[in-house]
């Protein structure tokens, strides 16, 4: 950032580092819209105060400004996920299963950001309903998880098939997977709301960050909350 | 229709009776914008020159003030269809197969127009993919069909699952059938228009006559088209 | 229906009857799109069966029709809920959260919902982000709560301000309250979708069933599931 | 693909080699969205299982990667498409014909896909409405085959006048051709849904793959079934 | 209108008495969102003034309510268009071409709208594109015209078939009729803004009033310049 | 509200008596969306409170109930304003700028919004851009204001014209006036927020309230501001 | 184009030269989404067959390609426009008025368009209605033409007011300039669609060739018709 | 700009020098879709005139090409702001409040365009709604000013917050930050235009220039205006 104007003392983020008392969980680093020098200051300082830090939409020329200083630094170039930290004990399972290959970069950010915040997971990739056999398969798979993260783009209906067939909560994931009339994910975004399958919520377009939080959130109550609070 | 001002000889419709020599098939009417009085005097006129008619889109009154005239008036008041006139001999097989309840009138619709034009029909209802295991009951009806047609309002996801497990073409027949973001069926033309299943087109929101009447085209393709018309 | 067309033996809907031992639920109605006599019908075959009813969309005239039947046939007219049959017996806690008193009827629906499948609910209504603090000043009870619900119109950000505020799921459900530029709910919907803060997801506009039925799976998941299922 | 992150033995794809018994033709290849090396690896181990490979939107990077090790591959870089392998003796006829120069990266995607799945195929071009009698010179020629593609972008109206002057099938392929209040071929969409003209069913924008299909497996339905097959 | 509120001396129009002078054409009165009182008192005031009134969406009852008054009131259900005083002397020739039917209303709007303003007017109706003979029939009369109006909902591919048949101006008016993915008229405006036939220009959906005043505007240019004035 | 389920002590409304300390002005009701009896008890609980009342959206059957209580319950029937309690001694000017009589009702809503929370109003109306020199003859007077308010549907050009005239804020209005492509008022607000013209901001279409608000807030900035509190 | 398959004999494109008998404008090119090569062979065709060359959205390379065969080929880079060949001796008055530079590329094309087919021009630009009284000193000159090009990006509202002052027609072009909101030109277009001066009509975004085209068949009626050709 | 179309005396932008008599402030420059040559001379024009230049998107290439010849210019980076000439004396003061970091770019279009037409103005930063404690921590602060901005992209909640505890007026800036349903700010945007809290009026998307110069004329307002200018 080379500017003329010199506002003095100018502080453009704030860390919230009073959130792990109020939810339970430290902030993550959104790297989208900032520059690489506000995206290395701002997990600088997290490090600073020893909090771990989960950067998304992060390029790999943050992940190499930032190795040389962080030997725990690990970095997934398919999601553009960094993490830097040590992650919670994995408890309970998150599942992700993810319509097609083109889904895995959303898929990943999902599964790699449970793990982060102390979640087991697992990923089952390419079972779109153009071949439904491959789903039910892993049927027995999936029915294992306290929580279940469907990612698919086009019609998104490998959403709405795998809450008909689980007891658990299924989170959607819309993805912009496909072209022309998918209008950058609104196809599946809007056949996961319009959902004829109960038990659904949906995230952003391509938000694997949101769907892969809420789902460690919901796992993780069943091991934070005793069964019967309000007896 | 009373009006001031008197356009003489004003012809507001124009009979397309070259069309069964185009097409093969006589014309339909759509009363849908038109008022009571044209419908039933472009009906009349139709019949005056022997021609069967279609009409959809046809309201109750509609109905009421031809049949005195017409003994072999057919209506179905759930889909708004109205025929006059015999069909031909059905043949072949078009397989109607709708999601739920809801989506009744525009399946019916296209039921009644496949049979019109010739086609033998059959239907199959609520076999929406909340709960799939209803749809794998009826593979084998379904995949005796020479032409399926899948009826589907919310996210129209039947219509993947179903290209997905047939050989023979699939029309998707999106329905407005849902509330807030199904944007008066957007979202299952949408999700239809980007299935990740080839081997579907779609027509209109509620075109219930455009899947009939393409679905009859194929189904008598067979029929009227040698195996093999270009050694 | 009054029809000329005589379809024999013309079912229009087939019971879901595996549902509950597929996903642990009973099917629910929807009376959108489906004439008063459909609905009947298919409540009264439910119950025949044994199956608790919860019908949403249902009008006061359907209501008027079952109640003579149906002794313990609850109709809530704002919402538009009607239930017949005993629920589970409540556990946990679902926290419905209204921005304001014209979300009433989705709200309701939402916190029927989670009551019928077996939830333990309480709701508190007029705390929009106009005046915020009457949210804070009822921050401890919702805390208590395993999930929240939060129901929105206009901009919808009640949603986002509590996500921040609390540890535990929230279900985003978007109404088409408001006018103008709102689109009947887009503008609540979009805001819900792109919230800034994370653990967050989103149902269909005015889907009180839905945020209802997946609030209740994860309240009720901290019972029926052990707290380490994976060691 | 460069990652830290190393979930051990992680499978991006899942052949669907069932698909051949179940729909009778062979699983296609997306190349969008995914990696080239991702590509590379599904197409190889297809070739493996001696499955023929037709994939769409591949880059000239991915032919160019494969040639070296599959002699019988062929690369059209207009259209993207790529296939290996042998073709079906191709039987009947589907015509493809294209408005306008610019509509034929499409127009021969769909031409491809027909014949890599056995149709004869002939295509016609630069016969858009604005100089209509171009498209009547033509007539005698479309009407030979057993369905019809019709290719356009802008306002899409060739695929009316079209399904107005045949008998057989037309399937209409908007395309992104076009500007301004085109909207990435929302225009052309939008219009071959809404035509006046019956006996039309539409494709994705720009989805040459899709119109290929189905206009495959309806030109081939005269060949495999028989004439009166429920009698 | 009822209002305890009073503010002194409300006037809610304003007549633009010098639009003559300026623009050639006197003001027109829309009466949509206005009271019955509001248009009554505009149109009275006109008169007063001597002004010819041209009043479009005027309701059965605003005409009811005036014909006491004016003698010389000609009001047309269909368009709802309700003329008060002597048209100019028509010179030229308008032609409004409609594609169906139901289009009438619009197609009357814009006629009754040239002729109020002095064009000589004929109509041509139901040659919509799926019987495209019809059309053809009719080109030695709609070449006649100085101006061609093309009238058309749905997909609107008339508008494009005649701007590549005619040499003279066409105006594309876009219409509401259809449904389902016609979305209120914008699949018939889309069509239209984006014909490949070039001299085409479009107003508004529904705006019979708009083409008709442009179409008199481009009649009497002829007569009103001089061949050549800028030598 | 009639209802089965009985949820003890149900307040559907908190009142923000906070409000006018924090914000300086009451909180006023919106009654969309409301039952008549919901806003009749949150009226009559304000009034109990001594607040001044403003509600709008309020219906004339809600007017008629409440008049028998509140003698100085004043109603607007045009826009639906409705009042009871003083206003504040009115200061500085706001003037409200419509540009045409179907405008009014939004336009009145804001002038007696500005009234309500003390500002002294002028309106002016019927000066659309169609015919500017009505626009330019009221200039000096629209000049006098501290604020503008621009009230303006179809294309909303009038606030572009007026921000390009004055040196005050002009606050813009957008209508829901028109048809067709104006899509309830979208071609208004988009055209207003793309003002080429600065020294304008938008609220939401028919949000007469909103705009009669803000205009207020501006306009009583200068007195109840010193000129320059930061030395 | 390189490509492994090989159709025999691919014409990828058919001259239109009836064009000019049928409407007396030869055919023009349009560049986008067409390849060099193919430009540059449709170019050569026409000129071989003594056709003048229109050419739209050309790139330089394609310009520098030519350039070498064609001593009479002009090139305007910041339209894109290209054209080859004697225009018709210029006739009347077409007038483009630019709301401001950014707008200058289509305002260039529009009125290159109208020079290439025969009309005199003036161009006039920057009087955007931001500072409105520019426009008012240039409205003699504006009103001595006999069409006159409003051209504007943002909210478009120089063709309201220009329609509003002038008694010739005016055709409305709106541009993509503008950024936010204004969705890509969408902005100008509603708000030239739904403009409340009449004798407007609108062109597809950014279509210069389509307004220029359209202008120069007003202008030039003038002097290709008698004055009175239907007495 | 390298053209072979000569037309003589081509002015392509006309300098509004009446614009600061009129409405108090000189005009500012727009440099998208200018090239870099057109902005350079309107720029330089402008100077001679002695008119202080306030540019907006202006690229690093313009300032480089500037800067040898103005030795007052100042160039910020992050929001393409350029200024040349003196600002006049600060006065009161502009609030901007900016959610997150990659807000800034606006943000400081918003701040330095106040700046530029004579505010004092602060900014505070990272204070989204997700963490709300920290925007109270600096509410005494925001509070002290005349007129505050608020600066957020994604749902914008941050505006209806604001708007809620504050009582001068609330600019709404919605930016394009976000990703997936976002669909280029609109989400902010709709969220910022439906807000439930009264006082805020909404700028377009990514407009700091249009935030930044209505807050300046209501702050300045304060300076200018008498308190009551109407006795």
């Amino acid at each position: 950032m080379n500017s003329d104007f010199t506002p003095d003392n100018f502080d453009f983020a704030v860390l919230d580092s009073h959130r792990a008392q109020r939810t339970g969980y430290p902030e993550a680093v959104y790297c989208g819209g900032k520059t690489l020098e506000q995206s290395q200051v701002i997990i600088e300082q997290m490090r600073l105060q020893g909090i771990p830090v989960l950067a998304t939409h992060a390029s790999p020329d943050l992940a190499q400004r930032l190795r040389p200083n962080f030997s725990d630094l690990v970095y997934d170039e398919l999601s553009k996920v960094l993490t830097i930290g040590q992650a919670p004990e994995p408890q309970g399972l998150v599942m992700v299963v993810a319509a097609g290959t083109s889904d895995l970069p959303y898929a990943r950010e999902a599964l790699l950001t449970s793990q982060f915040f102390g979640s087991r997971t697992e990923i089952i990739t390419d079972v779109g309903v153009a071949g439904i056999h491959r789903l039910f398969h892993r049927l027995e798979q999936i029915r294992s998880a306290n929580v279940v993260i469907a990612v698919a783009g086009m019609e998104g209906a490998l959403a709405s098939v795998l809450a008909g067939l689980v007891s658990v909560p299924v989170i959607a994931l819309p993805t912009s997977v496909g072209y022309g009339a998918n209008f950058g994910g609104l196809s599946a975004l809007l056949g996961m709301l319009n959902s004829c399958a109960p038990g659904l919520a949906t995230v952003n377009i391509d938000n694997g960050f949101g769907a892969g939080y809420l789902a460690n959130q919901i796992n993780r109550l069943i091991t934070t909350r005793t069964p019967s609070p309000h007896p």
